[in-house]
């Protein structure tokens, strides 16, 4: 049985661009691959369509489905296309609009994404965290509560407790047993409150982590983000994740130790974003395993490198 | 050289749905078929990408790409697909959409159409008229001269001559070596202002179809239009054509002789249309052949049916 040997079954759960990356690694290693994306996006593009039409929000899903592109086509570019300019279009993704074009003809996002999925030869699948509508809420330090994801990024206090809204929505049946099956289930890179750990609160979710027998990963930020997790170390963000799933469930955080490099630090600094510190007592004292190693990108944002990164899981699930 | 006698090359000349109509019907006789389409268009999705990102309208360019798909697939559904709601994205069809998107991509707008035109798998080719930014124009019965396809066709006088500015707008070389190349060359069906002799008026167009040894046939249209050839006989479809190339280019004009029923002449008469009438004499006079058949389409407009066309068409050319 080679072949489910060197297919191990991954699953990753985020959303943004950190997941892209992850996932433009790990198609390398495993056509077994499942996106869990998060869907309490309400800015730019995706909020919009949400807003206007009332479907999901598309862009998380479709840089997953592009990052699984098997082949460099014409239509990849055509699906990230922006378009500009002074008209009623300025700020849509073709892809946006095609996934929710796709969704009104076969009458589900799912399909849409299937269809969308042939059309770039995706390599793995990309699943919605759950198909209902969902507001992202927060209780923030001062007491008040906050609606929406882009108002929850925006309000500069710190966030005490993150909410679904519908607080019961329901993931689909293919992520569970996707979650049950994997040998790996890798959380991040993204962004701690908006993109991460609104999967988490998905009906079922994180219990089915919990359950699972897989290897189970953190992907810490390299950097802090203005707003969401100033000042956080790399034990912090694991802290609330257990937090919000009421357990422990991370066998490995990977964090970074490579050098993220004067210039690009400057320029964080106007962003008031400073490099996640790593204090390896506090992380053990979790009850999580360290992985150290250089995952910091050649280009020009202090981003996780997709092949530095899938390398660093992939090695983990080889011992 | 079976190939060759079993595959006449055949170019059609227009715009609208009419040209979409009659490409449906010769699809199934040819695959060396080339559309020339009129690019004057400024109304509804066409009219508002060209005036807010400077592109050629994609409406009329749209069908009949989707007129000529080899295959049904769900690429044809999502290209045909409309956005409604009260979103910025209302009007707007996708396939529009995608061809300004692949257009601002690769630099112009005939890689767009090769790009849709390979993954529709379009049998054949379409051709914008010219790739210049043209702006119909019409000297009217009270004297006026009125700019813009949509103004044209909404002021309620008789139309004097129609011309483009810019006048001396140039068709892209292929369309001259189709013209050239051709066996037959088809005019119409559709409205004769503003999907027919824009096409005529690009620099070297009547030109080429003169100097052209193929078979040239006009279809006639089968009811009047309002604001465009109110009370036009098939004659005068044919004068306003002569009138605007300096000559006589048609070989065969294709009027319909089948019944088109009491209940569609009643909604017609709302929109103030009658049958388009046929005196033989008058067309004869102007050294034209007449070809009769029911062309009749069995849905519940007067519209031509492709298949009924094209055999029409066809069997001419066998004879």
């Amino acid at each position: 049985m080679k072949k489910e040997i060197s297919e191990p079954k991954i699953v990753v759960i985020g959303g943004g661009t950190g997941l892209a990356v992850l996932l433009r690694g790990l198609k390398k290693y495993t056509s077994d691959l499942t996106a869990i994306v998060t869907v309490s996006d309400d800015g730019g593009s995706s909020g919009q369509l949400r807003n206007e039409l009332g479907v999901l929000p598309p862009g998380d899903i479709r840089n997953c489905l592009v990052a699984l592109a098997e082949t460099e086509t014409i239509m990849d570019k055509v699906f990230q296309h922006r378009f500009t300019g002074e008209s009623s279009l300025k700020g849509h993704n073709l892809g946006n609009l095609l996934l929710v074009a796709l969704a009104e003809i076969t009458g589900d996002f799912t399909s849409a994404i299937r269809e969308v999925s042939r059309v770039l030869a995706v390599r793995g699948r990309v699943i919605p965290a759950t198909l209902e509508q969902v507001v992202l809420g927060a209780v923030m330090s001062d007491g008040q509560t906050i609606y929406g994801e882009t108002s929850v990024r925006e309000y500069k206090r710190k966030i005490e407790k993150l909410f679904l809204v519908p607080n019961d929505c329901n993931p689909l049946p293919e992520t569970l047993s996707a979650i049950e099956e994997a040998d790996a289930i890798v959380i991040g890179p993204g962004s701690l409150y908006t993109s991460i750990i609104p999967n988490l609160l998905v009906k079922g979710i994180k219990e089915g982590i919990a359950d699972s027998k897989a290897t189970t990963f953190y992907v810490s930020n390299i950097m802090t983000e203005l707003g969401e997790t100033d000042g956080f170390t790399a034990a912090d963000h694991l802290r609330v994740i257990q937090e919000h799933i009421g357990g422990q469930i991370v066998d490995y955080i990977i964090v970074n130790s490579g050098n993220i490099g004067k210039l690009r630090l400057n320029r964080y600094e106007k962003e008031q974003a400073i490099p996640v510190v790593i204090n390896n007592e506090d992380i053990l004292s979790l009850g999580v395993n360290i992985i150290e190693a250089d995952l910091v990108s050649e280009n020009d944002l202090a981003w996780h490198d997709s092949g530095k990164l899938a390398a660093a899981i992939v090695k983990v699930m080889g011992d």
